[in-house]
């Protein structure tokens, strides 16, 4: 325990004193390192893969999956730092015919300084020591510090290693990376003076006591953290009508997808009381028992079941027998729901859903109001139904507003928004997409600085070739202005 | 008291009725909102100027110049709410021919709901009723309440009353704006469920009471707070012998500005040991007791003197007499400063400034580490020195870098930049200029949705006339893509 904080300490100094080379180094060398990071994951995903499955049981072709998609979004942050708009430049030139008169101000986004990122269980390459959290904060310009989650911990040395080598061979200073494991470390790093800011994706008992101790430091920090969500849907009688079998065909799909351990899993189900899709639901469900990621994560499965299974109203529809790991499908009335309103915002991690049988609107907008905040809503109608009330009704609550799809599977894309409304997230920023990085940058503005001292961001004749908003109108890359 | 809290409470309940409203009034509506306001405050400026001056003796002139700044920022969220970027709206079509293939993925920033808004003493305008938080808080579509300051509350009740029915006259629901006073229901308001974020200006004790209730919620808001700053100067050998007197004019002006009760003021200027600005700067210093805005500023402004006086090595250059309110300037050598730290990051609102006295760059280096977060840092310097590491030093603890100027006097522009590390403020957001529009808004992203159910930001056909980025690159009002 003792050497795992000491080693702690030490990789946040390390972080500390490599930060402002990191913070002033240019677009271009980012970019590399994280293209040799994502090279060298590549190159070693017949010995990263098996080693993933053998610690999570996730299966190998999801972790292959996995893998792909966490190396295409390491190249995704290079090209975002080398297109540059994320910097937000803003230039306002002097104005000295104002009252009074105004300066030269230069405003851009520089890096925050060290990150801590606590790595989720559930995807062990994604959101883990080379995920989202990782990649988006060194393409912000800070090193970062990750806690490993231990229910992989020897993947997670193992990505570290091949990353720390990717890293410096591409030139990167060598604490560009640390990793540091072990429950003390954890919560002496978000504790620890020289962390800037902090991302965490888990539960959210684990994230609220990691905010907790972020914002009670002398000097607190932003805490990024995704902490839980229950991805309500809503099934139009409609809808229901038209494409019963299909839309549960989806659902089971959907919420036994990673064995129901994905933040997305859709956890409540408004259905239309008598609706096809309860009634053939249990024709997709698999009797499969499966395996959960950690021991902690299966005895809190059995008991999210069992104190589901003794509200009073809840019918079993599928799976469901007792201590079983097996995909669970459990039922109830919409007016039983909305006196036990806990229903409406406890998440069971795992592979079960609760269809919520309504028959009313007024109902159903109750039981909405009763959902707390959540990464995603969904919305299946069919084409001639109008319906803007429930739709804003959604937006409300939610981060995402899918249509006719299923909230499983985050496409990481420039528009993406991953976060909600507490307890979604912890913050209105985004942990997925290119939009992420924001949480790892603070702006600065210079005032009638000389071009001598400006960031390269900032000077006039624009050498990173990057889209400026300059006295309020947007200019390309090229100097036109942008609007005429 | 209660009667107090009561009110509190049915604002809050108002501001929340109120809310959906206002995140889904158009910007047009808004942008009307907001003109109105300015407009009618404008038109009281006969009767508002008298009785702010009445309230904080911070002089007529002084104050009309404010109430102008605050109208022409409530004029300028009008033309940022009209021109739409602030929505950063970004649109990813379809790509079904990528693995997995990607949705259609439409992203914007909707208001966050009900602001709770702290007014500040020092500004009875522009940080206060309809000052900059307020103004931007209305501009995302959120209803504000405000928390009046007592130093000003027949001001705050008069500007509030006109606002209220200006906003009324203009269409706007009338819980747009709320106005509570009191101890009780300003800690009551930040607890209040239905408040989704808090902005506020003051003291760093205040500041952080605030701040630990905001986290502390069972659901944790948001608080943007802007606490405090020493905002460091550093004058080197070579400016002091080429302007040492017009330096110490300008550090003058600066630090007496509105009698020192400006959250920019210089308040620890690094000067070379023996500096011509030292010996000249006593006849530059006013010898007029003034008049605080507050007792409690009052009486923290003497202790904080008294405390300062107290310390070993410290030398009065001006004013400092026994529990006087006149300005006063200190001084120090660097090496007492280094061995009393609290020097370098203990504010004393009011008319002081304490000037360290620095022989070598070594030394300068260290106690700028020692220097908190800052609001500004300021660099005098001749042309041609070459300071990289010192300016790279100085946005390393500041939001605003400043080149041969004073820190007072905050521009609202599209790229001002008011905020810095703690304690400056409390999240990497600005209170000041275009941008503090982000702290009131929270993403959302549409996935597959028809163009029936999409916002107007996010259709097809760009009715808004607003710049987007569409499949990652710049997209102008008028349909032509940005970059070709």
């Amino acid at each position: 325990m003792h050497s795992q904080v000491e080693h702690m300490r030490s990789s946040v100094e390390a972080a500390v004193d490599c930060s402002e080379r990191l913070a002033h180094s240019t677009l271009a060398e980012r970019a590399d390192w994280l293209r040799a990071v994502a090279e060298a994951l590549d190159a070693a995903d017949a010995e990263l893969v098996p080693l993933a499955d053998e610690e999570s049981g996730l299966g190998e072709a999801r972790l292959r999956g996995e893998l792909l998609r966490t190396t295409d979004q390491l190249r995704f942050f290079a090209d975002i730092v080398t297109e540059g708009s994320y910097l937000e430049v803003v230039i306002d030139n002097a104005n000295p015919h104002l009252v009074p008169p105004t300066p030269d101000l230069r405003r851009y986004l520089r890096a925050i300084g060290p990150v801590a990122v606590y790595a989720a269980s559930n995807f062990p390459f994604a959101f883990s020591v080379l995920g989202g959290d990782t990649a988006s904060a060194i393409a912000a310009g800070c090193p970062v510090v990750v806690k490993a989650h231990p229910g992989h911990p020897r993947l997670s040395r193992r990505t570290y290693e091949l990353a720390r080598s990717a890293l410096e061979f591409a030139g990167a200073p060598p604490a560009t990376l640390g990793l540091v494991e072990g429950f003390e470390a954890g919560v002496g790093l978000i504790q620890a003076s020289g962390i800037n800011a902090a991302a965490f994706t888990g539960s959210l008992a684990g994230g609220r006591a990691l905010h907790d101790l972020a914002v009670a430091r002398p000097a607190p920090i932003p805490f990024y953290g995704e902490l839980g969500s229950l991805n309500p849907v809503v099934v139009t009688a409609a809808a229901d009508q038209e494409r019963g079998e299909a839309l549960a065909r989806g659902l089971a799909q959907s919420f036994q997808l990673g064995h129901g351990q994905f933040c997305t899993k859709p956890g409540l189900v408004f259905v239309p009381t008598g609706s096809q899709l309860e009634k053939v639901i249990n024709a997709f469900v698999s009797g499969d028992e499966g395996r959960l990621l950690t021991e902690s994560i299966t005895h809190q499965f059995r008991n999210g079941i069992s104190v589901l299974k003794a509200q009073a109203g809840i019918e079993v529809v599928a799976g469901g027998t007792d201590d079983s790991l097996a995909p669970t499908v459990l039922a109830i009335d919409i007016h039983d729901a909305i006196n036990h309103p806990e229903l409406l915002h406890t998440e069971v991690f795992g592979p079960v859903t609760l269809l919520v049988r309504y028959g009313s609107d007024d109902d159903l907008a109750a039981a909405l109001d009763a959902v707390g905040g959540s990464l995603t809503a969904t919305l299946h109608c069919t084409e001639d139904e109008r319906l803007t009330g429930l739709v804003a009704r959604l937006e409300k609550i939610a981060g995402r507003v899918l249509f006719a799809g299923w909230p499983t599977g985050v496409a990481v894309t420039w528009a993406q928004h991953h976060g909600g409304p507490w307890p979604a997230t912890t913050s209105p920023f985004t942990s997925v997409g290119a939009t992420s990085i924001r949480r790892f940058l603070r702006p600065v503005v210079y005032q009638d600085a000389p071009q001598n001292y400006l960031p390269a961001a900032l000077l006039d004749d624009n050498p990173l070739g990057i889209w400026r908003r300059v006295n309020g109108e947007w200019s390309a890359p090229d100097g036109r202005p942008g609007r005429e």
